[in-house]
Formats: structure tokens, C-alpha cells, sequence
């Protein structure tokens, strides 16, 4: 806990933050202040990612990493810059990005011949040397990942959910077929992105295809993972783009098939970003701060000495949770208040908190709290390993189910679309796309709502969205 | 070994790459190019990095992160984007940077009210936010680490070596006082660069001192870790800054002392970058390509089956080797020639390759081959795991060995200036830094000569370059 700062002087239990049904967005923005996840950079739009903040990103991007990794990927890292000229080869994508393009037009002291787009996402430059890379069948399907920071000017910025900046990763790949294509967007979607979100994020997202209004600018088909934040809000926390053959007829990624023709690649790219730290913030937390699923948590359990005389037993006991694999720190600063201390391992969100005292430690105890019920209870000193390792797995489960519960208790079956926007006042709304369509969905935009996904009544993904019987999911949205 | 392309058609043995005695650049540009390291961007300067080379960066990573958080160092992230006022806050600084920025005049559709530099290192926009975050000497020392990619114009790029946009780490930290600074700009030096560079990289970096006229920009004092490379140049491998006061007055981080005065911090600053993986090709490859030390390698040992019968066999050892925590990959692509998969894994470097054939299956061998020295030798199947362990812990040694002969073998002890010129056409040139000074520097210098440390005659890394008795080392470096 060495950079937890303890300067701003809290008032034993008195609350830090805006209470949620208050003002939410104030909520947030006080739960990253006082956590110390971030901060606004100086030129618009832009973040300083704090060590705390930055710890649940590099949890995410282990997790995540590795789902990559098995999935067959391969990471590699491609330029920041880009010739403006690439933009401009595929038409819908460069429509979409251009009014966000950050562009360096001067560099070593002189201006440049073209100017070099800084990359909001980099289907171009990569696809440019996928065209190199791609020959034959042979060299397909090929699988890159990239782990970068990518730029898109935005006019009404929100930390972590939409910086001018962010950090992510993007998959971009080729195949021999369409149907190899399609299956590794949703292979994707589900293995690597909603097995992530549910799993190790506690977030039951919905997964499901976007409209073609809602479609990736050069995408055919857009999969989608929708979380359903505190609010009752959307968040769009991650998406698997089908590209067809768009980026490969512009860029000229040809292949010799095993039948010796000459083919364009199918393609497909997916990304996931920092803005899931915000989704992480407004999925979990509560008045007293962030609560952080055990299995992401860079610390999950914190033991702190209360004074002088528990310093030795709690780093013991540090020690021993630390051999049986749990992430844990020693907070031995007993020159702080204890409150204080305490306080601010509630904000961090640190799902079990080790309180060692000399009166519990005098009958043998310590006391163990756990941030997702609050709960405070007596245990042995000689059982606190196990404890912490049975609240861990509980409250893994436990955020999860309260997160599927508020979203299935918020989720309003409507058949009209003035019953949709209404819905959309407190939670989500599951409508048939019949009932709604392209027109209906320009009623909700005027509305500031949005179809966030199409899914089959089974609840799978469809594969067009002219299949019959598909329910739309409408909802405001971060 | 999924990535490995297989279109350039190898005949047999027949040499792939340019000898190093013939000509050390061109070998250098295609071992990059044959070992699928990396390309060039299509802006100037810039690189690709491919799934290969990115995964020797990944592996340095891990190894430097994990040193960097055992000296007590938090990651965090800062914006990419920079006000161009802030550069100018420090004089040196902005001199040393400002013929090297690449500047964002335009984002979002419009010109900027004021122009945005691309970080080409983050001195100033960490040191603003210092100034935020240190209020009292309980909040130092405040150690910070980011990854990130930078950007430096360059007018001569190498790939690797000198980029236009490179990936590193930087660290930056704020003291109490000056000693406490200094050791810490040291504790980076000796056990997160060095010892990471000998022990994993086995490149035996000389430590010590830049003279004034190195020093990086803004900085009070300079260390330096410098390899020797195949050709007998010097590498700049990362460097470790004292920065004084300059960055804390030019931005403000003032704190409260344990006495009550208010006073400016005390800084370092230190990064390594990428341009170790052109250190690691250049130090330890040879005319069949790369050699990469097993501590580093992200593929420590491949099973090749060369046909079709032992594909189960080389299965099988794989997964031994991987169960004994072995990095390993099973190549059974029995349809590509084996010689082709085997000069493959010799350009890249693999430090042990597995030759599972039915003919030594049959006596129950297989060959195990070795990329340090290039041995041949058959191994009963049951012996394979300890030879393979054996094999990696020994070579590493060897490597770190050979490079350490060749370092010392080239430096020439000299006594005069002519002499050290001379001396620096096959490699480095030791000479007291009496008889050199900076005017015998700027003579250096007219021939493309430069001091790349001055040490102690005891080896040690001096405190001044006023110190008695230093020792020079002089070189021409990449």
C-alpha cells in the first residue's frame, strides 16, 4: 500500500463520497478521485491512469491476454502513425473516423510532405502489411494482436469511458473463407471478451449483434458485450467486428487458394479498452466506494495492523495468505489512523480486510470484513487463510449474482416503442426488432436511446438481422 | 511455431544472410528480415514489429518489470499528449528535445489553440502532476514507472536502434533529498539494468558515468550501461538520470520537511527501450542468425518431428518439457521440408532443438542440437528433459562467457588520443580521463568518437567526473 496517500483527512466513517441515487455520474467522478484511479491530463480529453488504476488495467490485460493467447493470436505492435492517405482507401471507415483524426502536420522542426494521422485504429496500417504477409492459403488464418494507445478527438470526454486517449487491445486477422471469419469474431466475442466480462469481471453481459446503424464504420457485422451499469445505463464494453472483404479489397490482402485461384481475405478485428475500468467502477460499486471482483483484484486482501504491538502478527499473516496464493498487502502503517486506512481500503474496493488488533488478538482473533456485504466477523488466527479463501470464491459469486439480479429486475418487456423509452428512464428494454426496425430506432436516437443489441429468442447471436422472431435490447448508454 | 512463414524457399544449408565479416549492417537488416523480427513503417523511421520480435520485447519486459516493482516502483500511465508550453519549462530539456518533436496542429476537424507535442519522453507532464500529488516528505519517495511508446524525429533511423517511434519504459521518482536520489538513480543502474542485462540478456554491460557532454537533457548526472556488439561497437543499453532540482523547480514539487521547511524535490529518471532487442541481435548473433540467451527466450526449445511417424513422439517430448517448465514448442508440420523448419529455428535463435527422426527413434535416440555452439548430438528419449535443462543452463553461461572474452579481448589500453581513434576501428579504447578531458572529447568527437563512460579504476561508478584517477571509455557507438 505504499502509494496509498494520506493526505486528504477523513473523518472517521463519514462518507467521502455523493451518495449514488443522489447524482450517479458525481458518484463516479468522486470514486475515481478519491480511489485514485485517475486524473484529467492537461490537453482535453485526455488521462493520467493512477498506480491503482493502472493495476486493475494490467489485471485486466493478464486475464484478457491470455484468453488472446489461447485463442491462437500472436501479439505484435504497428506504428502510431499513419499516412493520411490509408485512411482514405476504405470509404465507410474513413467517413467514420475522419471527424475524430488528431493529425501531425510538423515534425523535426519542419512540415511534412503528408501529413501522419495519429491512429484512432489500425485496420489500415495493419491490413497494408497483411497484403505483404499474405500469399497463400498457407499463410492463412493469420491472428494479431496488438496491446496500444489509440486516439480519437472527443467533443464530450468522460474518464475511462471516453478519453481522447485510451489503451487497448485490438485483434485484427485473415481467413481463407467467410465461415472462418465469422467463426473466430464470435469465437472471440465469447471465449476471449464474455467469458472475461462474466468470469473474472462479475459483469453478465448480454452478447448479442449490433444494427447496422450501430455497426463498426467498415464492418459488415458487429458482435457486441452490453453491461448493464448501477444506473440502469448501457455500456458497450466490448465488440468482434466481421469486416468481409472490405479492408482486403482496398488494401489488396490477395491469397492463392488450395485450389489455385486468386482470393480476397476475410477479415475480422475486436478490441476491449481502458474504458472497462469505468464499466468495472459503475457495475460493482457502491457509496462507499469501488468494489472489485476478487478474481480481477491486484490486492485482495489487505491485512492491517491496528497498532504497534499487531505489526509482527499481521505480517505473519500476510506472509501465510501470500503462500497460499492469495494477492496480498501488509498495510503496517499504524503512524496513519486506523480509520483512515480502513476507509481507504473500502474505497480501493480490496475485498477482504484483515483487521489485527491487540484486543481480538488477546482471545486469539483477528477480524475479518469483507468489502461486498460489509460484513465484520471474529476469526481464529489460525483460520484466517482459510476464511479469506472461502470469502474470496463467495464474493466472486456473490457480485455476480447481484449484477445478474439488478440486471434481470431492470430489464422492462415492452411492445411499444414509447413504452421502450420510458423503460429506458430506469433500466433497459427487450422489444421485438419487428416491432421497431430502422424507423424505430431513428424515434429512439431523437430520444438520445439506442438498440444496443439483437439476439435470437434463445438468446444466441444472430447471424443477420432479418432473421425472424429477434428482440432488440434499447437503452441509454455511456 | 504457428507464425513462422514458410515462403522463402531454403536450399538446404546454403547461407541466408550476408557473413558479419562481410558487411555487419546488411547482416543486421537480414537477420531482422529472415528471422521475421521486424519491418519498416510506411512514415519514416517507424518500425513494425513482428510476433517474434515482439515476444523477445515481451519476455524483456516481464523480466524488467519485475525488477522494477521489487525496487518499490508503481506503473501508471500519462497522456500520450503534451502542451508545448510544458516543454519549454525546462531550458536544457527543451533544447536537447525540440529538433526531435513530432507536433499536432490539428484534431477533431480544427486547428489547436495550441499545438500538442507526441511525447518523446515525459519528464514534463509526470513532473506537472508531482507537483499535484507531493505535499509532505510522507508522500516521497513517490516511484512511478510507465511503458509507453515514444516519438523522436530522427534524421538517420535503424531499425530498432534509433526509431521515430520507439516502445520503452521510464521511470520517474521524486526524493527528499539528493543521497536518497542518487541511490536510487544507482539501486535502477546496478540491480534492475544490469542485473537484467547480464543475467538474462548475457550481454556483460560496463557501468558508469556520461561526461557532461552526454548527459541526457536536463539531467544533473547521467550512468550509463554500454555493451559491446559483435562488430565491436558500443551499444547504449538504458540509461539512469539524476535530474537534481531542475524538473521540481521548473514545475513546482515542493514539499513540507520533517522540519516544517517547504523544499524542491530531488529527482531521477531512467528508461530501457527496444532498442535491447537490436543490442541482443548484435551482441550475440552469428552468420546463421540470431542466438538468444534460454533465460531470455520466449521459445527455449522446439521439437521438430522431420516426418510423419514421429509427429505422436514429438508430442509427447513437448509436453515433457513443458511440464518441466520448459518454454517449448512441438513443430510437426511434416508437410513443410525439414531443413527449411530446421534453418528456421537456427535464424531464430532457439537455444535447443529437438530432431525427433524415425531412424534414431528406432534406437530409441533423438538429436538434440544446440544453437550456442552448434553440437550434434543423440540423446536416449528418456534423457531428453535433462539434457534440454542442462543444455539451457549451460549455454546461457556460454553466452555471457564469450561475450565477455570478446569484450575484453577488444579493449585496448591507450595513453593518447591518436591512440584511442585507432583503437576504436575493431573495438574500445580505455584511457584516463586526464589525459582526454573535454577538449581530447571534442577531438573524439570530430572522428564520430565518443566517451561512453568513465569509471573508477576499481571499476565502480564515480560520483563526479572530477573524481582522481577515472578511466575513460571510448568508443563508436550505434
Amino acid at each position: 500500500m505504499a502509494a496509498v496517500s494520506s493526505r486528504a483527512p477523513v473523518s472517521s466513517r463519514a462518507p467521502v463520497l455523493t451518495p449514488q441515487a443522489e447524482d450517479f455520474p458525481r458518484w463516479y467522478q468522486d470514486v475515481i478521485a478519491k480511489a485514485e484511479l485517475a486524473d484529467n491530463g492537461p490537453v482535453r480529453g485526455t488521462m493520467v491512469i493512477r498506480p491503482y488504476g493502472y493495476a486493475l488495467w494490467e489485471r485486466m490485460q493478464a486475464e484478457v491476454d491470455a484468453r488472446i493467447k489461447a485463442a491462437g493470436a500472436q501479439n505484435a505492435y504497428f506504428p502510431l502513425f499513419i499516412p493520411e492517405s490509408y485512411l482514405r482507401r476504405e470509404a465507410e471507415h474513413v467517413e467514420g473516423f475522419s471527424p475524430e483524426l488528431a493529425v501531425v502536420t510538423h515534425a523535426g522542426g519542419k512540415q511534412l510532405e503528408e501529413p501522419v494521422v495519429v491512429r484512432p485504429t489500425s485496420e489500415t496500417i495493419i491490413n497494408s502489411f497483411f497484403a505483404k504477409w499474405v500469399q497463400s492459403y498457407r499463410d492463412l488464418p493469420l491472428l494479431i494482436n496488438q496491446w496500444a494507445n489509440v486516439v480519437r478527438w472527443e467533443l464530450r470526454p468522460r474518464i475511462f469511458l471516453r478519453t481522447t486517449e485510451f489503451l487497448w487491445q485490438e485483434g485484427h486477422t485473415a481467413h481463407a473463407s467467410q465461415a472462418d471469419a465469422r467463426d473466430y469474431a464470435r469465437r472471440i466475442l465469447h471465449e476471449v471478451y464474455a467469458d472475461f466480462m462474466v468470469n473474472v469481471l462479475a459483469i453478465p453481459v448480454l452478447v448479442g449483434r449490433k444494427t447496422a446503424r450501430e455497426r463498426f464504420a467498415g464492418a459488415t457485422n458487429t458482435l457486441t458485450c452490453e453491461g448493464m451499469m448501477g444506473d440502469g445505463k448501457a455500456l458497450q464494453m466490448g465488440t468482434s467486428h466481421e469486416l468481409g472483404q472490405n479492408f482486403a479489397k482496398a488494401f489488396g490482402i490477395e491469397f492463392t487458394s488450395d485450389s489455385g485461384l486468386r482470393e480476397h481475405a476475410w477479415q475480422t478485428s475486436w478490441g476491449v479498452s481502458t474504458r472497462m475500468v469505468g464499466g468495472l467502477i459503475m457495475a460493482h460499486g457502491d457509496d462507499n466506494g469501488l468494489r472489485v471482483p476478487p478474481r480481477l483484484a491486484p490486492v485482495q486482501a489487505v491485512v492491517l495492523a491496528v497498532k504497534d504491538e499487531a505489526v509482527e502478527p499481521a505480517r505473519n499473516l500476510a506472509t501465510a495468505l501470500r503462500e497460499a496464493g492469495v494477492r496480498v498487502e501488509a498495510d503496517l502503517r499504524t503512524d496513519t489512523p486506523f480509520g483512515r486506512r480502513a476507509v481507504d481500503a473500502e474505497l480501493k474496493g480490496i475485498p477482504v480486510r484483515v483487521e489485527v488488533g491487540p484486543r481480538d488478538l488477546a482471545q486469539g482473533n483477528v477480524t475479518l470484513v469483507r468489502r461486498v456485504d460489509g460484513t465484520k466477523a471474529p476469526v481464529p488466527v489460525g483460520g484466517v487463510v482459510a476464511a479469506t479463501l472461502a470469502a474470496l470464491d463467495a464474493d466472486q459469486a456473490a457480485l455476480l449474482e447481484s449484477a445478474r439480479e439488478r440486471r434481470d429486475a431492470r430489464i422492462a418487456e415492452v411492445s411499444s416503442i414509447a413504452d421502450a423509452i420510458e423503460a429506458t428512464g430506469s433500466g433497459w428494454a427487450r422489444i421485438a426488432w419487428s416491432a421497431l426496425g430502422e424507423e424505430g430506432e431513428d424515434k429512439l436516437a431523437a430520444q438520445a436511446v439506442s438498440v444496443r443489441c439483437l439476439v435470437r429468442p434463445d438468446g444466441s447471436v444472430p447471424d443477420s438481422e432479418d432473421e425472424p422472431d429477434l428482440l432488440a435490447y434499447v437503452a441509454r448508454a455511456y
